[in-house]
């Protein structure tokens, strides 16, 4: 019994004593599971990987109970593909161990996604089977983005899930991202933004400030008062640093005490005070009444502890004005990812007759070929069904909702058009449309993410268990 | 209804429609909480900022129902360390974004760790209350790395955690990591890292394989058989490509069909078959029965369709191999987080001498005053209790486990040191410990893990939920 490291070889370990590489690098290439490369190299050598395919991406279902899926992390997918490159760091160490053969490296040196992706707009709701991303291109260059895009949309979208069952619950008082402590690091970027997606107000994570433009929140913990000699002097020093403004924390001793100390050291124009533990409906209450007794009847109340969605519908009957949210956020509220899946639905034949595809055995059985997709509304605006288009893919590509049509030919409800299209273009041929990435792109999708909800029918946002808000049909084309 | 972005503004969002970034930086001082950097303003203006602190990492609680928990996660912050940087682009952005005064971005110019850390053996078990990090220094250069250390450590635990299970249950049979696709993109990398410190033998991530010298696996997956003409032109391709030692994927289409095509293409030499759907204990007998009918008698039994822990148990009497586990792992098999937290235990008063501090309000109650930590052990090498030890800080910081000593006095065991300290010096004065970064630190998590793993009380790693494998104590010097 030592403190030293102890003897033996780990298993299954490379001895590869090399220095410590920079905790992220630019490229993402290798974010990537090692069967890619490998189906590449098989695919290259027999011709194809010429092929030309189409990639779907979609869930079988929705977590357990949950009533729709919100779809984020597209505007990210579209920033990587400029930084999925070979270079000679990744194609050195796939060289040395020995991952691919030399036409394979060759081939990844000069690899450029110059295939079309379209999908659901970020923001959008789905449900099972929406084709929430279609991806064409040749084999070669369509496989090798499985693993990234699925990583990005399911840890997003899982994120945005959340997040919008939690806005939701909070009505028009406004929620705040406080999570990144709880998730990986840079998964809290990722959160931060999917949570704005999902109808954040804000995040603490100062890199989804400066990456996407969001606003970012907050003042001091509970080291900053225990730092100093008291209460009273700590919130002394926050006033005259941050201002009568700013967001007190008044729970590292006595509630009531702490609040007496927050209006002496900023009176009664404070900002706000935080709550970070106890009861916190009857501490909210307590509060409200001793801050308006004090004469700062506006001065708000933030409470951030372990809340999830439940939690804050919980709060609404109590004075309460904004909601902090952490752990149960960035670790999806149960449902920390999606089961999205990038399947081939078709690809050419040798002769270059593009065919549907599917795997056939038990347990798994997904329809081959390419989906359109619509919603279809009702005439008070609602939403009333997922229609998946279906059929020769000829017809799909050519099907737009002007066309009309439904599963059992329903009359359209007059002026107003019925469906709307789902899927836009992101990506065509090789060119990203700027419109879905960086700041501008989240500004989009939290907006569009703000109406799609809106338009679920009532019921549709309830955050008990039960089924999709709305049923996905099938329109089959012929 | 439409397919553009829709118009209006998003709320809480700032018009910044700035060109999106590169997906990472090289800097990680902004993967960080607001609070942090506005608690260093009001505490750099008030003096405080320079006050001696030390701030303790640990756990309340383990996930409900947990045994133990497996630290991961500390090499990749003493690599982290190198990269905390505030370099123009982040100062910019913070004073841009007016998120503190010029004092303050003066101060982050040139900020560099120059304090000291020790903390558990990354692979070490902990529990609740364990001081699995200490971080000692003045409040300005400790309290920023607060953020960044939790993400780390909450992220990389829970992942190790719950790999420890599953390679636990799956005694001496492989467990491969490739859930790359069910987490965010470079918590994936993570997530492989601490699967190997917790036991598995190799990953599909290919970042991880690069980053941290960890064997890479995968061969195909049903897209590649689904891009052919039918399975078996897609594994004569694969078999000629990847050699006869490659794992074919069987289940495509009829399993019984995929083996016979499997062995045809391969001979008696394949490497393995994959099963990936279907009732994986029943299929799997069938495909040994049936390979060793064919001849094929080393040829190996892959699977890979959602396991857990518990699903790995239950395939113990199946003549299984290899186990493939994806979401479970990256996602902490229901624990996708730590709680663990980054609490100041004591701080320099006015006069320099150092003062333990803890929040005292109600519900969150903890120990002021830094930890000392260590194991004890019976006569029959096996772990009985987890001593924490407390009081006058001199003294936990002068106290050895040769100072014997323990809650009740009881008598030593005889010749075997009884105790192991349980801190290890991470980080002297700002210089890292380089035996823990790198490939070199992952195969000493995952040697120290085996080991610490195997001096558990017999029952300590039953799956099933019970109280935690040892009980805490405490041994209060005085």
């Amino acid at each position: 019994m030592t403190d030293e490291p102890r003897g033996g070889a780990a298993p299954s370990l490379h001895a590869v004593p090399a220095a410590p590489l920079p905790s992220v690098r630019p490229s993402v290439a290798l974010l990537t599971d090692r069967y890619e490369l490998t189906m590449l190299q098989a695919a290259l050598a027999d011709g194809t990987a010429h092929r030309h395919c189409v990639f779907e991406v979609f869930t079988r279902r929705l977590p357990a109970g949950r009533r729709y899926g919100v779809l984020a992390g597209t505007g990210r997918i579209l920033e990587a593909l400029a930084h999925f490159r070979f270079g000679d760091a990744e194609l050195t160490y796939l060289e040395r161990a020995g991952v691919v053969d030399a036409r394979t490296l060759d081939f990844l040196r000069g690899y450029r996604f110059t295939g079309s992706i379209q999908g659901y707009a970020e923001g959008e709701i789905f449900f099972p089977g929406s084709p929430v991303l279609q991806v064409e291109g040749t084999f070669a260059e369509a496989v090798l983005l499985e693993t990234l895009i699925l990583s990005i949309l399911n840890y997003d979208s899982a994120i945005a899930s959340a997040a919008s069952r939690m806005t939701s619950a909070a009505v028009d008082r406004p929620v705040l991202e406080m999570g990144s402590r709880r998730a990986h690091e840079q998964a809290a970027v990722a959160a931060a933004r999917a949570a704005v997606v999902g109808g954040f107000a804000g995040t603490s994570n100062l890199e989804a400030g400066m990456r996407y433009g969001v606003d970012t929140i907050g003042t001091a913990a509970h080291s900053f008062t225990l730092l100093h000699d008291d209460e009273r002097s700590a919130f002394d020093s926050q006033v005259a640093s941050l201002g009568t403004g700013t967001t007190l924390l008044v729970d590292t001793y006595d509630v009531r005490r702490g609040v007496e100390n927050a209006i002496a050291a900023a009176g009664t124009s404070l900002g706000a005070v935080r709550l970070d533990s106890g009861d916190l409906g009857v501490l909210a209450v307590e509060v409200r009444r001793q801050l308006d007794e004090l004469g700062a009847t506006g001065t708000k109340i933030v409470v951030t502890s372990d809340l999830d969605e439940h939690a804050i519908a919980g709060l609404a009957a109590m004075p309460v004005d904004v909601y902090g949210v952490g752990t149960s956020l960035v670790t999806g509220s149960g449902a920390p990812t999606c089961g999205m899946v990038y399947k081939l639905v078709a690809r050419a034949d040798a002769s270059g007759v593009l065919q549907p595809v599917a795997k056939a055995s038990a347990h798994k059985t997904s329809q081959g070929g390419r989906k359109g997709a619509a919603r279809r509304f009702g005439s008070d605006g609602r939403a009333v069904e997922e229609v998946l288009v279906t059929g020769p893919d000829d017809l799909v590509v050519a099907w737009s909702p002007e066309d009309g049509g439904a599963p059992d030919d329903r009359p359209s409800d007059g002026e107003q058009p019925d469906l709307r299209r789902l899927l836009v273009p992101l990506v065509v041929d090789g060119a990203v449309d700027s419109r879905w990435v960086g700041a501008y792109g989240v500004q989009n999708a939290a907006r569009h993410h703000l109406q799609a909800r809106a338009e679920l029918p009532r019921g549709g946002r309830r955050l008990s268990a039960g089924d999709p808000a709305i049923p996905t049909v099938d329109l089959v084309l012929r």
